[in-house]
């Protein structure tokens, strides 16, 4: 099947990302069961999202992206996720690929890698992960070589472009650039196999002296180099926080289906559906408001993330404390109401909805997975702190 | 000692409220432990209520008042619960009572009995609480007269008005109307005693063959008679919202200074502070978030009352059960905030803040006291409804 | 492979049962995953289970069993559960099959149905879904006839002998009986595909005019029939308490070696050991809370069952009703500690322990799937009326 | 009113301890509520206690006690908590003082104050507390004194003997010693006015100079100088729990009285009697598993503490560390149930039970207070330790 364009691209008007999103997700829907039981790259999935225009949306329109906002990019993460959260987070990695050369890089970098992805359509994967510190930057101007290995590489598999990052000899901080994933000495493994989030790719990135040229290199200011730059993290959990409500909502809206349409009132509840039992209603009433709650938090935190963004560099590190704290605590929420919505679910809805058939389990299995990202523990003591003495998370690649 | 005006009533520009509430609560504060043991009535905070203007907050400009929308009358009271939840009280019902003629009364009523409180600083008290029917309304046009028992009326001593609430004889449905609170017959019994919010005065009124004229009977569209009046259980549960949230602001922030400055670390702890402890950091950091989502969701349904509000008579039952599930979700939240704050900060605190003097519980026993207005479960139970079948609640007084 | 005997049956001493499954659960822990993900009937383990000797642990010595009380049968079962709990699940409804001819038969028919276990070392199967209500009997004595389909047959598939329940034409009380699994007729579809507990064979199995004897119907006192016939129910929860249970400490156990051996700590913790992250010792500390409490009430009912059981047929309403509430706490906690467990294990290994091969995710598969058996809600429920008003609950196939 | 023996002391025959303290909890369960109130000394009920021959329970027969294991006078001290939680806990002190000489004194120390307090019907008071640090002895061997203060002495007003601690010259190490409470120098300051456990005279003794007889210094093998010694920790924190279960106990017990007789069912639950709602029933079940779960772990510990108690002074390390484990596990989960039990108590109660006369806030108020006692997380943190590496909690004067 040839991946059919969801709208013109040469249209003059821009199309509502929405309702993009939402066409993508109706998609997707459908099949998700079965690719989270097959694993490996979604290949056809990822082009149809290369079809869709998405892929721009965070681009300024004068460099040919849609131009959204970061609160709107957020919400289509969030609504891919409810249908199909390892694409939502291809997606969401796609735009904090993005935003990398916008805060660790020059106006010149940005401009080109901006322009290119809209020419290109080039969809971008990520071997950065700053935990990893095997890849080493060896030679010097001229002849810079990466050398090692990286893990939890998203969406490198099948990707256009690689927001690398390695530790030059000698050094202790990490430098950060960006790469086609086709460059010869890049290796893919493709050895994602992690009980959710199955269709990440999040997998081995192999680079054998990979040539890195000068002007890949994001070096100014560089890797959360300034309050500015230190928004990357914000938003790379922000992101994490989107999926996570994604997949909560999603899943309490396969248990409201099922409820409705498929379970039986128990036998002691006294009433005719199970729709009208008493404990399902609280639980409900329970889950629901969960995910309310996160809902707010997480929109809040988007609309901080976009207010901070419009300062630009001269941000203060105050103003971006603030993102700090908004983002850790849709982080912890969000954490919890999905692990919470995606557990309980099934209290609402029965044994039967344990069939291996409709894999319900998947959104349990891809919360859990990814809410490992980071320890929310120490997003909570972050939190408590600020309460405490009013002090803001200090920047890292996780804060 | 006599109350002297926070600031000159005659004076063209009107006051920022939240300054002038934020006074009354640094004046508030220091004595409100006294306060919390003596019960009775606060008349002498009562009267600087008054001479504060903010009776007069929510009646709009035109009729003499300040104008302020819902979403800042409600962020007056939680400001003000933050120091005294009893006084918070009476003034959330203040707003309350101003509002009933609105919702249930006609132009003239509302027009005069807004004009008068402007006009003589009314303060308004409750005689309303729908669950106790025992009083009637005996006789009819030119000689009806009030006749039984109120319990829980918030405010009623010391008032200049009461909104009282009767069934006439022969009838099911209520009658609400506004009297004077010195009319003969009208008997406080000034018997509130609980074990917390001690202050409210929300004891008995006997009603004694009461005249009740014509004109103050709230008719048209009377309790509940249209999605707009029925707004008026909204507002109500979500003044109780913002009180909850308030004492749960106050009461941390309480903690905060005692574990800044009083607390000492704990032995195995190994840290030289309190507050580097990882699990005094941790248990802020659960405290802080649950207050910081309870006010997300608060602040939402505030908003969504003023679009509502602004609605007016066309307001459509969809309009208004969208905003009764946003006040469910804040009150659900608010709730339990305030039990898990005010109960856990002295976790965070230690044995020494349990000292007699500081009565520190006050807190604790003030929302758990108010809590208890109407039980929170049936709000789950609502918003399970809505959850799994989109059904908004059903208007009634506590709905 | 042929199945080697764990211990020589014709010993004139009896092995030790606790020594009998360790030694099992050892050999199936390390292929539990592979099994998990290969689903269906696990026959070389059910064979291994056949040879061990537990097939009898409950029959009454003098019939050629082990004798063993039902706490330690189920103490067992526990065991087994925490290396592979589906095959906890056969060995559990191996003897709650044995009990029912005890509980719901005559003594010629419970003194035949173990014997030949006995001798034959007859695996039993389940095929008596209460809830399930589309098998009938149908015709009379000396050809009556099971016609019709039951779901959630655990156990049904390589077995040697079936419980099963239909209702009789015109009647509305269930009957139960005993058959052999190979009676023509009995269809064993092999459906099972719940994506936990994924070797129990609870599929579907269905009843094609199968012929039932006389002999095999198990009608004095019969199902439910008289306070100790009821204590059916209170060992079938209590088999499934203690799979949750086992499964919970299976789970803590994995947990402990991955953290003690593979886990790194967070960067921001200052500790050189995940093993010293104050927040994995709080996790710890809470996991291991919820299974110590849990497996203390178990332990209860379990000695509170053996104590009503040495009661037999005299057994009163409100003894039956006691273990009954025992039983029901032992459940509700070891559902909850169990979700509890399986879930959060992952958040004290953190990411790398979600990869594909290891599977540890089913923990909680198997323990969401199996807690769905019946809503926790009404467990809940029957506490509180215990609580409330003293009354035990009344008896059921699930209470 | 004259204090009347509840029995004859001479009687030849012991009376059951059970039996007692239930008639003293009958007695002072109709004025808890008064005292509460009141504060200060409770001088008529400690009278009652002596008179009840209670304050002899642990002393061994032999030397003219009644001989309980410590099981027995845990159980003792819970019951009385049910009623009054601070006499319960100068009853639980009582006990821990004469533990004291036997565990870190000689026996002709631990004989004679076992038999002058049968003598004297002594009752013990508390100056022990080892945070505070403020109290030195002077002196040396014949002229030694005590001079300082000590804060949190329960139980000293009106006692006949104090256990204190005090900090030698120059040393480090706490030294424990037994002093008539009478003897010149010491002086009560009566100043104990927590909002909880009110009649407990918690609060501050000063020593001037107060002299220190040899034979009144428990130094062989002094202050947890073995295992064995080291047991008193473990004895006073299970005190502390049994009081905290105690207190839950009474707590739901005053409710289900409320619900059965007092409280009216909520108008939107369809339900005639509150004791039907299905949401207080399940409120029900959730309080009373929580102390069920509790008391499991409650008596658990209480039987190994008898155990250990048994082996004298060859306990080991690690046997006295089990004890630990188990008790700090009966800590913390009474220290939940005890918190949740109050304070959710009166939501299946309502808003009536909250009037001020029947102070049934009192329940939080006393577990909220005495829960502070040493900071739970660190029990927490201790069980997690042994969760993960088997290793048993450090001794020290709260593990």
């Amino acid at each position: 099947m040839t991946a059919v364009p969801l709208f013109d691209a040469a249209s003059s008007e821009l199309p509502d990302p929405i309702a993009v999103v939402e066409g993508l997700a109706r998609e997707f829907a459908a099949s998700a069961a079965v690719r989270d039981g097959r694993g490996g790259t979604a290949k056809h999935e990822r082009d149809r999202v290369r079809a869709s225009g998405l892929l721009t949306l965070v681009i300024p329109q004068e460099h040919g992206g849609w131009g959204a906002r970061w609160s709107v990019a957020l919400t289509v993460v969030r609504r891919l996720a409810r249908a199909d959260s390892a694409l939502a987070h291809l997606l969401g990695f796609q735009y904090l690929m993005l935003a990398t050369p916008r805060l660790f890089g020059s106006e010149p970098q940005w401009t080109r890698f901006w322009r290119e992805t809209v020419r290109y359509t080039w969809f971008w994967g990520n071997a950065l992960n700053p935990l990893d510190r095997r890849t080493t930057v060896v030679g010097a101007d001229g002849d810079r070589r990466l050398r090692g290995v990286k893990t939890f590489c998203s969406g490198a598999v099948d990707s256009d472009m690689l927001i690398v990052s390695a530790i030059p000899e000698g050094a202790t901080r990490l430098l950060v650039a960006a790469i086609p994933s086709d460059r010869p000495g890049v290796r893919m493994l493709g050895d994602w196999d992690a009980f959710g989030q199955r269709q990440t790719d999040s997998g081995t990135v192999e680079l054998h002296d990979v040539l890195l040229r000068e002007e890949e290199i994001l070096a100014s200011p560089g890797p959360l180099g300034s309050p500015f730059a230190s928004l990357r993290p914000c938003l790379a959990q922000l992101i994490l926080a989107n999926i996570y409500l994604g997949i909560a909502e999603g899943a309490l809206s396969e248990a409201r289906h099922y409820t409705l349409h498929q379970s039986r009132p128990w036998m002691a509840s006294g009433v005719s559906r199970a729709a009208d039992d008493p404990y399902v209603l609280a639980r409900y009433g329970e889950l629901w408001l969960a995910i309310e709650a996160a809902r707010a938090l997480t929109d809040a935190a988007g609309l901080r993330l976009d207010e901070a963004w419009g300062v630009g560099e001269p941000l203060t590190p105050p103003a971006r404390g603030v993102v700090a704290v908004a983002v850790a605590a849709a982080k912890v929420s969000t954490t919890r109401a999905g692990l919470e919505v995606t557990s309980r679910m099934f209290e609402v809805m029965g044994a039967g909805a344990t069939a291996g058939g409709a894999r319900l389990d998947r959104f349990w299995r891809n919360v859990r997975v990814h809410t490992l990202h980071d320890p929310v523990d120490y997003k909570v003591k972050e939190l408590g702190r600020f309460a405490l003495e009013g002090i803001v998370p200090e920047p890292s690649f996780y804060s």
